[in-house]
């Protein structure tokens, strides 16, 4: 089959790569219909990451069950399936507890595994991980997009705001103006904010974000930044979501949080970080990190999908085949794009 | 009158200052029946503060209403009263969202206000501050001693508690045996905690945890603290209380709370401290800063305590006359007394 392969610093490759195959009686393996490349794809591309050479890309896709394991029951054979990015055996005592990404067994596509970004996938505990497409989602090209939308980035924005405690009726700032910011704007609009801030210097997605529901825009590179959050909030934001990731946002976001208010980090950090704990004491601030528990959200915002109410499709502005997923990559990089979508195998 | 006054590094004296008068309105005269030493004194007491020779002292008291301004309608003259350990002004947004030490006009006693360890305070904001202690508890000399333990160090102990969302038949894990997390253990106790491992290396201290309705003790000292609580409770504790303060009990802190859990940190923070933000982001765990609104848990404890349920006066191991607290901050510093008791006037 082919698969994009990480070869190096902005040398991203689609080659042919061995067919997977069943391993386990709990495997299946997806013909993948469209993925997608994810901003921390990009930290591969950019050189910043730990990956080797020889390692898949992508952990986002939709597609069509080819083969199932003796050991699947709730799939067959033409299932149209959503895959969040990461996969979970769903029997530990951490997927009984919703936080599936700290299942015993969690993986992530890409890297030694199957990536999402190819023309096959083998999914471990397939029962438990995968999420079905009802047809009318997979038949219509824009809900289509939206369900994949839904297997990181869209999903990644609705925990920002679970985690940042969005209430109907209340005040959201967003930190970053990336596809997963703008899905936290869409997120929070969905959940009922009355008031949401979206944080960011891209003029053309910060459009996006008024389109999700933004009712604010500060900019990013203004040095008054957080003075100005304060002051349309009136002391700060109850709910924070930063989706950029790094030093300079957290503070911004422990910066903005209304004293007793709530932020949640949705950017993965690379390790420890500076945070200011005098001011999360003296003020009662929450912080929560905040990798997303995909697998617990996709049926919940695919019925809104379904019932037309969510539409996240608009953060994907470029399409293109898998060939030219080293172009995506490109468009990504350079900011010409907001986020990519591979037409892989037709459905 | 006669209060306590700072002049340097374990340099406490007890001397003659100017009688509080009414400034404002909203104030009253509080006479000061008993006061607390607090674990924070100290920081002054070791020269570790930003506190000035000639600031006062002490922030935990309970005393009679001597006198009160013309705008004072909830107290009157000879009213036995409770003050949390800061005063807030009951009228702003913040007030009014319950994150008292936020409060527009928020002080603290001692430093340039009086402090509660001396004859009288002038209390700013007397209605909004205050809360009564019932004469069946002024009149009990443990529950008396009980009531101070509301004005700080059990409303801190709990508010830890809350903040790390301890649950009926909850597990949680508290990170120090002096003072605070004594009345940590003895508030998840009262929240239906059933599993509550308190970490420490004072025996006696410990001991007392246990009486508080510690269900298992971990010694701090063992270089395998966080793999032994990890073992106890299969994977982290849901809560965690970190009421030591500083880098080494809050890495800990993040390191033995369960995956999708909560750590509140109740210890004073001086600044920055680092953060394992990719342990908080991987495994979702939540982390608030928590100086406790006092205010807000003051007459819902008090109940508690008039009803004979709650009993936090364990921790006063010492008790002494207003001209010995200076003796009572040697026997803190040198870890004899766990919490002291001053004696300031008669009921």
């Amino acid at each position: 089959m082919k698969a994009t392969v990480f070869h190096g610093k902005a040398d991203m490759r689609v080659e042919t790569v061995p067919d997977p195959a069943i391993a386990e009686p709990t495997d299946a393996i997806v013909r993948v219909v469209n993925a997608a490349i994810c901003g921390s794809d990009l930290w591969w591309y950019r050189g910043l990451s730990s990956a080797t050479p020889g390692q898949r890309t992508g952990h986002e896709f939709i597609g069509v069950i080819e083969e199932t394991g003796t050991g699947v029951s709730h799939y067959k054979r033409g299932d149209i399936v959503a895959a969040p990015f990461n996969f979970s055996d769903g029997t530990c005592t951490f997927c009984h507890e919703g936080v599936f990404n700290s299942c015993e067994h969690v993986g992530y596509w890409g890297g030694d595994n199957d990536g999402g970004q190819g023309q096959f996938v083998r999914v471990p505990f397939a029962d438990a991980t995968l999420s079905t497409i009802p047809d009318a989602i997979a038949h219509d090209a824009n809900k289509r997009t939206s369900a994949l939308a839904l297997t990181d980035v869209m999903s990644t924005g609705h925990h920002g705001c679970v985690r940042a405690r969005v209430e109907r009726g209340g005040t959201v700032a967003v930190i970053g103006d990336g596809a997963v910011g703008l899905c936290a704007v869409l997120a929070a609009k969905r959940l009922g904010a009355a008031h949401i801030i979206a944080i960011g210097h891209h003029p053309s997605r910060l459009e996006q974000a008024r389109a999700f529901g933004a009712t604010e825009i500060v900019d990013s590179k203004d040095p008054d930044v957080a003075a100005k959050v304060i002051e349309l909030t009136k002391g700060g934001a109850h709910s924070v979501v930063e989706a950029v990731g790094g030093q300079g946002p957290l503070d911004l976001a422990i910066q903005i949080a209304r004293p007793g208010g709530f932020v949640s980090f949705v950017g993965i950090p690379i390790g420890t970080q500076n945070f200011d704990a005098r001011r999360l004491f003296s003020h009662n601030i929450t912080i929560g990190g905040a990798v997303a528990p995909a697998h617990a959200y996709i049926d919940e915002l695919m019925r809104d999908v379904a019932a037309g109410t969510l539409d996240p499709s608009p953060v994907f502005t470029l399409r293109l085949p898998l060939e030219d997923a080293p172009k995506g990559y490109a468009a990504m990089d350079d900011r010409s794009a907001i986020k990519v979508v591979l037409d892989v195998s037709p459905l």
